[in-house]
């Protein structure tokens, strides 16, 4: 070892604590430098250039002798600090990627710290707790009139989507009538799709979609076309447009089936953290199983997700016994049996960051977060709306997504102006100014185009703060545009 | 909002920076009071006790008003530490549960506070660079000989083992024959029967091992009856033992009989980084994938789990396109797809801590690491050896992992002689005083008995240290040790 600390400095140990916080204080400079030297949402260049400057920064990775703690952590944090795309940046919009709270990455410190894992009482005692207090209260809070509803942590959507899947699965082989067969809108995460491809699943059925939300005729007609179990999946907060399916009718037709429906709100679901907003979600309550997540409207850093149950037996699919974790005579002794909570075996503490936010905020905090964002999203959307060189996807913003083009995208073919949207999208990318979405979405005379997507969880950025966002746009479309194509160009017969 | 921080505070934004600051110092405040408070491997009082304890400590977890930040991250942080299962307590040793290394906890809370998912270029343009650099370097330190190795990064083994399974399914799939099956040793980890499950494959066939191993005599005579693409599942690093099976043998056998051979070396795999260490991994060069961990002998946090293949092409199988994370267009303009690398979507950096701890300690300091903890279980072995009081089951260590029983439980029938070794260990739990784990061995006259395990992970704690460990066992053992059983107990024909 080259460098001034012991190698084998842990983070908790008995002696290591000085060692500890002088590496974390490493770790504060080098994020406020990286940021600082970045000045932008993301770095400019592209990507081979990003890849070349963060190679030369980080040197080789797993060198014969090493450099030391402190000069690993400067150039590395350096280098990914400087190479980030900072969804706390006012332009960084693009995606489901949230700017986490200040509040809950210091918590989730102590997780890394503690480093307990959730699969035996005996390596996470009070972390399990808290752990168990997170569900029961997200429970609670999602599914409020289930009689018995549980949650389990996941590593995000995709994971709690794979796990309702899995749960239909074996309600239906137990049932022991026809395998599940899933029915999804063409809305639907893709995850649904994965999940049924990884479980061994038939491909589901995907429904097409009306103005980007499942219908509940088109549900009902291919339930009256299928027999046998069903899991029905509907969406609260879409990828692509951030809108919600109509859940009370979709509850209504899966029921008079005898279908059971799983909604997929990991971005819709922290509506319900606020009065005012909560009633966007109406229908939930008849859902067998709910897709949660809180490191999209939640401000968490990843991972935060969890799927929440009506019906906590259901849990019991995932019973398990592995003696060195929880043997029979253990259990019956009264040692927790936790590896039946997930299908993960070792596994973060992702519950503490939530719990500390939770106690920090309390519900109305975080549901003023929440407003906050729905109000800035229909704020950015009034901008929009009133800018001369951009134009919005017609429709209501159910969540905080709002889709917008250039009015330069209209004076070309449809092909051309798609690829426009997608050619500036990926300018402001290289040049660093902004990080944009992309969706294809249904425009107001029926055909699909390409839009830019701005989806906004940022808990303190402001109207202001995202206007600078349209002229950049705006000013990118206008070099970029070719001249205007000949009339008729794309309209061949 | 109660509390003296605005409730919006990001980790990385504008001007947060002093408030983020100020935040993990009370983190790092909270964790050394709380440890100190706690003062032993883990709380005493047991499971009920231990959760009045830590509810009492954290009050409501979703209050309708929230207590501010400063006050949840104490209460919480606060309670998690006292009441956590230490694993850099020298005498909490029962499971591949590792304590973090403060250089790898410091990085790892920049992979909080930047937020990175690794899911598409636009949301980590540096951290998937230092992602790449890692796998590049891992499968290179794995598997040296192949000529096209990758890694994936997994959130543990049991992830890991998932893929290789889903992989070989696929392979199956495509070759068009029979369905893939599973041959494995009785010593494979849970997670491989449980991946069988999830992924909709027959119950592997599971064969029974001599003295921990499995032996490739009995993986002849399975492939043999069974005709069809199979994969056989060895594993460097038993859970229970610590033992490394036969691998060029059961290289051998398996190439013979055109099956494919996956090593689960989730404990065993960071032998490699160590000269001296790395031939008891003989044989991994056959393998099609390789489970790798740095969360269990790599002191990472969790999480930090790998697959490594010898053919980077079997990663296609995860190939998948969804328009919003890596359109056609984007990818053929040069922006890298990332969803492909892995099942999850969004996904935490987990690969920076692993760059920051390769690039601090390099190749043999992570080696000399991992030599210590194998040195310390030898020592530890002689410890047992020399006491009095406890016996160890009689065999090579293989890594770090040392069996042994109160001699006091062999003057016992057989039954009531595992009871008072399942008996002492959950005595220790509930005093606070040893973390030690248990597992069913075979002894020296080839009966299974119960064994207390103590796994070896510590980078830094000495043989001494682990001294006291066993006049503890014999102390508990001789208080709870019934009277001797009368002669013949336990011998009925």
């Amino acid at each position: 070892m080259t460098g001034p600390y012991p190698s084998g400095s842990t983070a908790t140990g008995a002696g290591d604590a000085a060692v500890f916080r002088d590496l974390t204080g490493i770790v504060l400079d080098a994020l406020a430098q990286g940021t600082a030297d970045r000045g932008g949402p993301l770095p400019s260049g592209g990507p081979d250039e990003v890849a070349a400057r963060t190679r030369a920064a980080i040197g080789a990775v797993l060198p014969q002798h090493g450099v030391g703690p402190e000069a690993a952590l400067r150039e590395v944090v350096g280098a990914a600090a400087r190479g980030a795309a900072d969804p706390a940046h006012p332009h960084c919009v693009a995606h489901l990627h949230t700017p986490a709270l200040a509040v809950a990455v210091a918590a989730d410190l102590a997780a890394s710290a503690l480093n307990p894992s959730m699969d035996s009482w005996d390596q996470a005692p009070a972390a399990a707790v808290v752990e168990g207090e997170v569900t029961a209260a997200l429970a609670r809070l999602v599914l409020p009139r289930a009689a018995a509803p549980d949650a389990l942590i996941t590593s995000g959507g995709t994971e709690a989507n794979l796990l309702a899947l899995l749960f239909a699965r074996e309600r239906a082989a137990r049932a022991g009538t026809s395998p599940l067969r899933v029915v999804c809108g063409a809305n639907a995460h893709h995850s649904v799709h994965r999940a049924a491809w990884v479980l061994g699943l038939p491909e589901p059925r995907t429904l097409p979609c009306t103005r980007g939300r499942l219908t509940p005729d088109v549900v009902a007609d291919a339930l009256r076309e299928h027999r046998g179990p069903t899991l029905v999946v509907a969406t609260a907060g879409t990828t692509d447009e951030g809108l919600i399916d109509p859940l009370p009718q979709l509850a209504e037709v899966t029921a008079a089936h005898g279908a059971e429906l799983h909604v997929d709100a990991a971005y819709g679901g922290p509506l319900c953290f606020s009065d005012a907003l909560a009633p966007r979600l109406a229908g939930l309550d008849a859902a067998v199983s709910v897709t949660f997540d809180l490191h999209k409207l939640g401000w968490q850093p990843l991972a935060a997700g969890a799927l929440v149950l009506a019906d906590a037996a259901a849990v019991r699919h995932l019973s398990h016994r592995a003696d060195y974790l929880n043997a029979e005579d253990d259990t019956e002794a009264g040692l927790p049996d936790l590896l039946g909570r997930s299908l993960r075996t070792s596994r973060r503490p992702d519950a503490l960051k939530v719990a500390v936010t939770m106690r920090a905020l309390g519900r109305s905090g975080i549901g003023a977060l929440v407003e906050h964002c729905v109000r800035t999203a229909e704020g950015f959307a009034d901008a929009v709306d009133a800018h001369p060189a951009v134009r919005r996807r017609p429709g209501r913003i159910d969540i905080s997504t709002v889709l917008f083009r250039p009015t330069a995208a209209d004076d070309l073919s449809d092909e051309e102006g798609d690829a426009l949207v997608a050619a500036v999208r990926r300018r402001l990318l290289h040049e660093g100014r902004a990080v944009l979405g992309r969706a294809v979405a249904e425009d107001a005379d029926g055909l699909r185009r390409l839009w830019l997507k701005a989806t906004l969880l940022h808990p303190a950025a402001s109207v202001d703060d995202l206007g600078e966002l349209l002229d950049l746009v705006a000013a990118v479309a206008a070099v970029r545009a070719p001249a205007p194509a000949p009339t008729n160009n794309g309209d061949a017969p």
